[in-house]
């Protein structure tokens, strides 16, 4: 590994850095292994002499990579103490288009900011079947280590689509549900499995722009008395998507 | 505020000096507003100059603060850039007993180790009204900051109690709700607002010796070819408070 093969993989830590160069970074045993069981392109693997001392029957599986030094393996790191394997793959070109809202249901994210919370609602998404993400721009990088992370491995199997979402929203004729203050009580609103499903994000919530696309506003209703302003954004996403799909099973 | 005072608030920092002085710290102005409308004595609130300056308004409701130097407030406060103002309370004394089962549905966390999810709990459990929560010697200390933040305000309004679970577990006499791999749906399980409702560790769920205290387990179906090992806990959590409450409303 050179000093600049160094400097072009640390360029990956910026959400630029990836875009530009359409590939991104991930670390740790867990995430490699279903990096490798999924239909990613893999760039390169680097793991350190510990590492492989210590994981020789996962290092057998994975043949292809190149040991660095443990210097090395902090320069790239995102980890204070780095797991010790780290991979590039290039990013998935995915393609969502509107009508794919037809037969299926399909998320889209306005604004949510918390890579916490977006790796959670990927990972519930897949949970429950949701084969595809629209996000809008603000939404955060999902190709960065603490989204991915969250994912615990589902971002390999979502199809997540960054774009303006409200052109895309304007060619949408299914039904388009919001998670809204005022909205209907989300259990008992049907909802078929098609259309668009939208969160909006922690701080201000679906935005002006959006609201007109939002032909059925529903609501997760609070328990008499509650002073809770609100839920937090993964989990009221969790409950909407759960409501979806056991509606399906009935 | 002398450089003992500094010494005694620095020791709330850690779990151990929170417990012994049974008096816990927050930070910023929505965590102080909720605290000022609960019913917990406070001890003290300190701000900066700058901070008065900024919020005026707030500054007059609260009259009894105490002004620092930006100095001072950093070398008490848990973040790099503090929000400026700072307060101390004492932590409540609840108690729950199993009894109390018998009207209402307790959570009892198992192990719950990530802050952000005993928060996000926290603030579900509040949203959907469940009044007390049980938690277990092993799960993270409520009283630390990233917690109180996350709850963003419910930890005001939520009884929360420390105790040995299996003790409690022992005595109860209501159904007690597992979420476990091998569990029954839970959108067809019959549950009353009343009884408890176990929720595991993040990485390996309900403990052994818990385990035989599980009356009717309960499991969140998974769609069918989805590959996902697992939710994440506050979600989990959350979706079956939400399929209780929504029994409650039908």
């Amino acid at each position: 590994m050179t000093k600049n093969d160094v400097k072009e993989i640390q360029a990956l830590k910026q959400s630029k850095g990836r875009k530009e160069r359409g590939i991104f970074a991930i670390e740790g045993n867990k995430l490699v292994e279903e990096l490798l069981k999924s239909n990613f392109k893999v760039n390169n693997i680097f793991v350190t002499e510990t590492w492989v001392e210590k994981n020789s029957v996962f290092a057998k599986k994975i043949v292809d990579y190149e040991i660095v030094t443990s210097k090395q393996m902090e320069q790239i790191s995102n980890f204070v103490t780095p797991p010790g394997i780290f991979a590039t793959a290039m990013m998935p070109k995915h393609k969502i288009e509107p009508k794919d809202t037809d037969n299926q249901l399909v998320l889209l994210l306005d604004g949510i900011n918390d890579p916490g919370n977006l790796g959670t609602i990927i990972r519930t998404a897949d949970w429950f079947g949701i084969k595809k993400i629209v996000i809008s721009e603000d939404t955060c990088d999902p190709w960065q280590p603490k989204v991915i992370q969250s994912t615990m491995g589902s971002i390999f199997r979502m199809q997540i689509v960054e774009t303006d979402v409200v052109k895309f929203l304007k060619e949408v004729n299914t039904p388009v549900f919001g998670a809204l203050m005022h909205g209907k009580n989300v259990y008992h609103t049907h909802i078929n499995n098609k259309g668009v499903v939208i969160i909006g994000s922690e701080s201000h919530g679906i935005r002006e722009n959006v609201m007109p696309f939002v032909s059925c506003p529903i609501n997760i209703p609070r328990a008499e008395g509650s002073q809770t302003e609100s839920l937090n954004a993964s989990v009221a996403a969790g409950i909407i998507i759960s409501e979806i799909f056991r509606k399906q099973l009935l």
